[in-house]
């Protein structure tokens, strides 16, 4: 529990209304997007830089640790309370400060809403391409540190892309600003890419540079409907071969075409053994082509049906399914895992296959949902939370999957980040002497292992 | 000098003929692309990590320090031989390991030479997007440790988006591998783009594993000529405004205009204040349609002529002097600087004003290159090595140029790095938390200063 002298002290720097240490306001900073949960000592919430550097330093004064935090929204653990720490809301800090339009650059405070930003830049004709599913709750500082993905990544790349610069404030109190406003950029050590990523362990970010791009010409949107899910892969590899480069190639199976059905009524067979939702964009008088040939490319793949969305509402009927998988599972059972594992292209079908042998190994129910097109693939694992045994079953799985994944020269995190959840796999993808280049990236920014401890590494 | 019994245990390591420690043979490896040399005490060439593990141990163990070297073409002085070292010559490990053209990926050797890459990749349908204007020369060892760009950038970005992974081998010996083959991949710290653009200080690159794609479907070459170089600069920002992602927009002033054309005779205006390059590629039914709109838009901007490449020759024609623009000064002065600086796109007009400026103010001779869409600018300042009063105004004016690109929001180097060359300057671009931040990764990765000591900062 904080002492009154440091609830005051906090009060006195934030306000009065941006600290929490009542208990029900505390729960609501107590979980993620993962089954985890821990207990702050308290939330604060500053609005400025200046009030992020006191608080850091105050805090270390007393002996607390802090937790960044954006909406919460991670996958992996990377927000949730440590013991003996305060955590750090970042949601009051939330101003779009600059979008110049003439050289395509967005400055932005953490607690931006990535929708939000979104919405503004489109006003001005420009578009942020990384928009992981999370982009109506997440922020962008939690975009950064964990190096968001999202649907488009096969085209546009991720987060760390379009991160020119950062200010941020180290464990030591002290602000740091990298990189800048120019498109190339490289001298001393690439230092925004170091904390982009770093899932909130190195310190606080407080302003964010990016890069965007103006906003599509044109969009097409198209729907492949598959008897087997490996024909599904085949059209992946086949549009990429032909020299297309969509920006979406979605790929969702059969369990979650049900459910999504089940929940949005998408329009989706629901007895096809997979679905791929296929999105290109560019310049108008290229689309035609690259449908057609993309079409071409689903036929010979053995696909049953291949639908090109002739307006926005029908874009938007694709989507909805892909839009609504993770909620969609909860009609099956109550709880459900989201993984996060990459494999190379190539094995993409071995990848599906060893899930489905996971699956009947461990006797669990998993969908799966992917962005086909990088390899990275999101079973789903359904379960009970409130039954211990099927916990520690999920568990197993879960690490199943991770090392299946490996088997196939994949990682064990596409997007996701490694956080609490995935620490104790780390040392299953990378070698002793990358473990220790880890701990000592942290050492070197954080000695004193105050900033969010215990994620990704121990020290 | 090193004794005979350091000699001939290096000859055990790498081989008799793989060790030089004659004064004509180290000769070779004294210099690089800029006026900087130094002397080594002997040169080692190793063929494989093994070599090079028994090279840094030995080393290490005999107090002699060790700088890497790919083909030494880099302009930041950063493969200059130091005091009291050894160079590590990267020339024998230059094997293409792998071309996987189901993955686009491709596994490579540090001393393989950019363009032999991209003729094998060629043969393969495939393409290594960074390609360095001195790309002929220099290795990907080279362009991964300078993130180097080139004129491709504005579409395809520069080389550490193309960096999938990494063996490396630390100061230590140990080695590190980092990243994987992984399109997307993000467990623990970002290692890959730590070490790229660490212009070889941290340690030594053994193996590269590099993304590649399909190589584009159709090119088109334009040429632009104008009275007036803001006039092009305009052409640029109207592109971009346009949603036209060109993958080339290189620009050269009168005096690069008539330096090529004496060299080369490419047939461009003697009296036209610039040329511009543009280049876009993509999907065939996509191209007339940009050609069109990108003629107009030069037209706009009062371009007087506006061509379109019509044949292979034709491309080459253009090129020939953007290629030999380096080399072409040499006919005004022996010697020439070339300098990095990068500004926002909008300040490019600015830039181009602030260059002119310092010509007059030090009486030097300027010439400008310049990757436009980047807004990354190559001031080549033209003058006599052998003139040592010159050559303190030429460094006078070179600080100005960078300062005048920090008043412009820019930065002192694009993409060819600190090295000794702006070290000097580095200061004046980032604050003291981020100069400590630098040296604390320098000491992380190299706590006893061994590798390449005394670039980009000191520690």
């Amino acid at each position: 529990m904080l002492s009154q002298t440091v609830i005051n002290r906090l009060k006195e720097i934030v306000g009065e209304n941006n600290v929490v240490t009542d208990k029900t306001g505390l729960f609501s900073y107590s979980y993620d997007g993962t089954l985890l949960s821990g207990d702050a000592l308290g939330v604060v919430s500053p609005q400025t830089t200046e009030q992020v550097v006191e608080l850091v330093k105050y805090l270390n004064e007393q002996n607390i640790r802090l937790v960044p935090r954006g909406a919460g929204t991670n996958e992996s653990g990377g927000s949730i309370p440590v013991e003996n720490c305060v955590v750090m809301n970042f949601a009051r800090m939330n101003q779009i400060l600059e979008i110049d339009t003439e050289n395509y650059v967005a400055v932005v405070q953490p607690g931006v809403i990535n929708f939000d930003l979104q919405v503004e830049l489109e006003k001005k004709g420009c578009y942020f391409p990384p928009d992981p599913s999370s982009y109506k709750a997440s922020t962008l500082g939690g975009n950064v540190s964990e190096c968001s993905g999202g649907p488009k990544c096969f085209k546009y790349g991720v987060t760390r892309d379009y991160i020119l610069g950062l200010e941020f404030v180290l464990p030591n109190g002290k602000i740091i600003n990298t990189g800048g406003r120019n498109f190339k950029s490289e001298p001393g050590y690439d230092l925004t890419r170091i904390l982009c990523g770093s899932e909130g362990i190195l310190g606080f970010i407080t302003k964010i540079i990016v890069r965007v791009i103006p906003t599509p010409v044109t969009t097409r949107t198209m729907l492949a409907t598959y008897n087997k899910v490996e024909d599904a892969s085949q059209t992946v590899a086949d549009i990429v071969a032909a020299g297309i480069v969509p920006t979406t190639l979605e790929l969702m199976d059969n369990l979650l075409i049900n459910t999504t059905e089940d929940f949005c009524h998408a329009g989706l067979a629901r007895d096809a053994g997979a679905v791929l939702i296929i999105e290109i964009d560019g310049y108008p008088s290229d689309m035609d082509e690259q449908v057609k040939t993309i079409g071409e490319i689903t036929k010979k793949a053995d696909a049953r049906e291949f639908r090109v969305a002739q307006s926005a509402a029908e874009v938007n009927q694709i989507w909805a399914s892909r839009r609504c998988a993770f909620g969609s599972v909860a009609r099956v059972r109550p709880s459900y895992g989201v993984n996060d594992i990459t494999v190379p292209r190539s094995n993409f079908p071995k990848a599906i296959e060893g899930i489905l042998k996971v699956a009947k190994e461990f006797g669990v129910t998993i969908g799966v949902v992917a962005h086909a097109g990088d390899g990275n693939l999101h079973p789903l694992i359904l379960f009970d939370q409130r039954d211990a045994e099927e916990v520690k079953i999920v568990h197993a799985a879960e690490q199943a999957l991770c090392k299946m994944a490996l088997g196939l020269g994949g990682t064990i995190s596409g997007e996701h980040g490694i956080g609490l959840v995935k620490k104790k796999y780390l040392d299953s993808e990378f070698q002793p002497v990358a473990m220790e280049a880890f701990r000592k990236i942290k050492r070197t920014f954080d000695p004193e292992n105050r900033v969010n401890p215990g994620k990704i590494v121990e020290v």
